[in-house]
């Protein structure tokens, strides 16, 4: 077993440990839920109140060209790129992921005219279920548990599930389903700033950065277009941002070249702004530094919780991303009873307790001090009281 | 023709006349672009660093709940709802016009599933008729001018026009499209917050909030659905937010009662915190007042310009919205001498000059001054200037 000094040291030694003072964290509170809501970077705040007071309020509608507004989406996206493998002229910013795995599937189906199956993963995060749905007027739906691509137009997927943080090896999915002839979307959602991300490979990829990329609440997605379809894949949200010459007010609509005509329409410019200050961060952050950091503080939690709760997520580190999660029957109260002692995870029904390690501000001393908190509340069965009844949770 | 004084006169009678305070406008610049970028209200600033800095910084992923992030694109809408005639639980906010048109239109074929044909106007705001096209794989789409609805599924028209201002009678053009058979869409960005706005008896109807609504660059926008169809319409971009337990995560989608079946996914809350400031002021215009000053400046405007240019918007105030259009083959020069003498108003191919007149802080003097200094501009040649080229120009 580690011991607290022990963890003080390794946060000592950490090559990161720096990153956490760019981060505004509230005192007394050990908040592992960077997998679902990123902490406030230091200096976001100020970029965001230039955004408002100055880009917006002294340059005004002039802000379009002069503050760089309307070229937001393909230069924030070019910015994600490196973090999931991506060149520039790939990716473009904005909407949400909903929207952009409709771009993305809707296009698939297009440059698989043939084929009417879609294959998606139960375990996927329900809203690419459900916007799969809504896509789906003559085609089946078949789950990805099956294994068989060859008869399928789209194959979705999420690289880390959102549950249990189970691991999807990217390279070898996208292969076999590209083998069988259907196309490869990845959500890489609950793996881009955690991980190595790759998608290189694949035919389109989707992504929040309102997770570990520390982009804000309802911070712009993003969607990955490999280069060999951008002559080819249609946007079926064909709004004027898109468009081959957007100012020119044409009847028609004509596609612009390249990454450009997956863009929709006018950039949510404020939430923009603090993207862009996260990413300030992100230009910095050594991606094998961050997963090494990654493994060990997961290795640690597993094993301070050692058999005190089943684990949830794979044992082995390589198939796991960057969340730790537990198994408890009665994981809801448990859960509120850990938040009550100042440990922030969440709980995902039916039985799921999640933590996010998120390796910028996460130190082994935090990871140290929430496995002791959570034994705690297990050993003395502090869960069991009347205030830690069932009510909303977020992701 | 009236002189200044009699229109310092009119601004220290304008019932209006302290809305101006609420707003930060830069020194020396005349503003005539507010239909399309709104000016910065003076409390933005220190709503949108609350949300981040409080709201998102303190309470984290709590925010969802105890900020009420998870309720934005209802409660925003509950607020728009009386700006353009409709009631509570009738309006979602959120994401853009563009994509609330694909949901409005998309929602409407699929109420006439026996009908093949999509009626659109030529002079529509492009981004509409390029969602159409996404949309429109077996269908036709007919010019609105062509006066015919007895076969088509669905009309699509902007209340105002976005180059020439002409406003179109929503009552009689409603009524006469569903004697039809036909569902109605109206697009009121260029009508929310510069005139009374009466949607009620439509089908579905979009706007904007960064134009007449200061809701800060890329605002979120909105979708009103008349109650008769919330039961029955299908959002096709059928994300968790729309679900009726989004927080269950479940498997299949099953579309939530009331209109928020039509909300998506994850709203941009920092976008929305700047709507939130931009409604606090809305909460107290007295939109009849608005709309007579809006015709007064107009009628001023019109009437100082004369015969120097040629009146591209309609002569008649109650068939124009609130901006004034006029033609000039020259358009994009005369408009950068312009701008370049602390007049902004902007170009719209091919030879529209625009001014937007924003009821609660354009001044009775600013188009009095406006108007001279174009008069001069025009009257001595000043455009003839190499430094007025030819450039991107944003709306």
């Amino acid at each position: 077993m580690q011991d607290r000094d022990r963890c003080l040291a390794l946060d000592a030694d950490d090559p990161l440990r720096d990153f956490r003072d760019e981060f505004a964290l509230p005192e007394g509170v050990i908040y592992l839920v960077g997998n679902s809501l990123g902490a406030l970077p230091r200096r976001t705040p100020e970029r965001v109140n230039q955004a408002v007071t100055d880009e917006w309020g002294v340059q005004l509608v002039g802000g379009w060209n002069s503050a760089g507004w309307y070229d937001q989406p393909l230069r924030v996206g070019d910015r994600i790129a490196p973090l999931i493998g991506a060149g520039p002229g790939q990716v473009v910013a904005g909407n949400t992921t909903s929207i952009a795995v409709h771009q993305a599937v809707s296009a698939a189906l297009r440059l698989r005219p043939d084929r009417r199956v879609i294959v998606s993963d139960v375990n996927n995060f329900p809203t690419d279920h459900y916007m799969i749905e809504g896509l789906a007027a003559g085609y089946e739906i078949r789950d990805f548990a099956e294994g068989r691509f060859d008869d399928a137009a789209v194959v979705l997927l999420s690289e880390v599930d959102y549950r249990t943080a189970e691991r999807h090896d990217v390279a070898e999915v996208t292969a076999r389903v590209q083998a069988a002839g259907a196309l490869m979307v990845w959500d890489v959602c609950h793996s881009v700033g955690a991980l190595r991300v790759d998608v290189s490979a694949a035919d389109f990829a989707v992504g929040c950065t309102y997770k570990y990329l520390n982009g804000g609440p309802g911070a712009p997605a993003f969607l990955y277009v490999n280069p060999r379809h951008h002559a080819t894949a249609v946007n079926t949200l064909s709004g004027w941002h898109g468009h081959a010459d957007p100012f020119a007010f044409e009847s028609g609509y004509r596609p612009a070249e390249g990454i450009r005509r997956f863009a929709i329409s006018t950039p949510h410019v404020l939430s923009f702004a603090a993207l862009e200050a996260a990413l300030d961060i992100w230009d910095r952050v050594p991606l094998d530094r961050l997963r090494a950091k990654s493994v060990a503080l997961g290795e640690l939690f597993v094993e301070l919780v050692g058999d005190a709760l089943e684990l949830a997520s794979p044992a082995d580190p390589e198939r796991r991303g960057s969340h730790v999660s537990f198994r408890h029957p009665d994981g809801y109260p448990v859960m509120r009873a850990l938040i009550d002692r100042g440990v922030q995870g969440d709980f995902r029904a039916p039985d799921i307790l999640r933590f996010g390690l998120a390796p910028l501000y996460t130190r082994y001393t935090d990871v140290y001090d929430a496995a002791t908190t959570l034994l705690e509340v297990l050993e003395k069965e502090l869960w069991r009281d009347d205030r830690y009844a069932r009510r909303l949770a977020v992701t």
